[in-house]
């Protein structure tokens, strides 16, 4: 079984290759997909998941903790209850036995012991909120030093996540296998140039 | 023309990874040619200029200096002279036209006007000093606590030149295009996956 997982920068286009990625290799996908089997298993709403998960209340707190709950509010206890059943989906879509991309979570560090092939995905902050502004609905006006502050703070919440649930750095070269800068990339020109390398990756224990 | 930048860690199998995707896509490669360069344009000594330029006794200075002459106290004329020497080499082989890839010495900021693909290549350090074991003369008996030294040493040395000649920090995800963790990989069989991305890469703005 082979799983790819992926983090990523907000607005670097890294869902996007993730998708991409799955239907070039022929891996099954999951992003969305897990707000989804926590909300139906816990009988909550989707939104209510989604929205319980990313807003923690952590991320007023100054990034400079390692590795420890010092100085983090403990998590009430809905959040835990709600940590502890995503990784539970993660595992279980791990021990299903499928080819797979799994797009954040901090799935690279939940599934370390079936080998993933590990990706980070960067992207210069103009690049990024071009992105942001092109998939945006029109109901979002933003201007772009408010998408800005948005990614700032999105990035911040998956950085201190990482670091309160797990011991590995975000966004440090040597915490991935492949750390890919899509500043001067389409998505879509792009994804044949990861998929070879996933092959290679795979395949490389029988070379 | 199509040139191939790689900045490394110490010990990451960079250097090996340089040759063999020159090899591999038949490109030229510089690295200590380009040593041999200056020392020729100077009349020096090759092993002169290649300590002369590495040991310039800026690494005894605390890293937390950002893009700034500030603090580091100038280079001596003869380093000035090599390192302006060497900038020019580096800017000769660009305008030569062919295609290359060129190992260190800060290319990817020297000759980001030919929009190099520029890569880093990283390590965990047991695989690092396990490379520097495999490939020490048997001169060179040193244990695992010396060459870690001597890895961090030359690692620091390497992001204190890159900070003192370019605003670009050293080893950081968004200054290069692709960052590759070579932990787990053996170079020989990591090579086809580079130069399968480097070759999209090349071609991305026509696809």
């Amino acid at each position: 079984m082979h799983i790819i997982t992926i983090s990523r920068e907000f607005g670097s286009g890294g869902r996007e290759l993730g998708k991409r990625l799955a239907d070039a290799l022929g891996f099954d996908y999951y992003d969305r997909e897990i707000i989804t089997a926590i909300a139906a298993a816990k009988g909550l709403d989707e939104r209510y998941v989604s929205h319980t998960l990313e807003h923690h209340g952590w991320q007023n707190i100054p990034l400079n903790f390692r590795s420890s709950f010092t100085g983090f509010p403990p998590p009430s206890s809905i959040q835990t209850d709600l940590l502890l059943a995503q990784k539970q989906v993660i595992e279980e879509i791990a021990k299903a036995g499928k080819d797979c991309v799994i797009v954040g979570r901090n799935a690279d560090v939940l599934l370390k012991d079936y080998n993933p092939f590990n990706l980070f995905v960067c992207a210069q902050m103009e690049t990024r909120v071009r992105r942001c502004m092109e998939r945006a609905s029109e109901s979002e006006d933003l201007s772009q030093k408010e998408l800005e502050k948005r990614i700032r703070r999105m990035d911040k919440i998956r950085a201190q996540t990482r670091q309160l649930l797990t011991a590995s750095p975000w966004g440090q070269a040597h915490t991935y296998d492949l750390v890919i800068n899509t500043t001067t990339w389409d998505i879509k020109t792009l994804t044949p140039a990861v998929a070879q390398f996933a092959q290679l990756w795979f395949r490389r224990n029988q070379l």
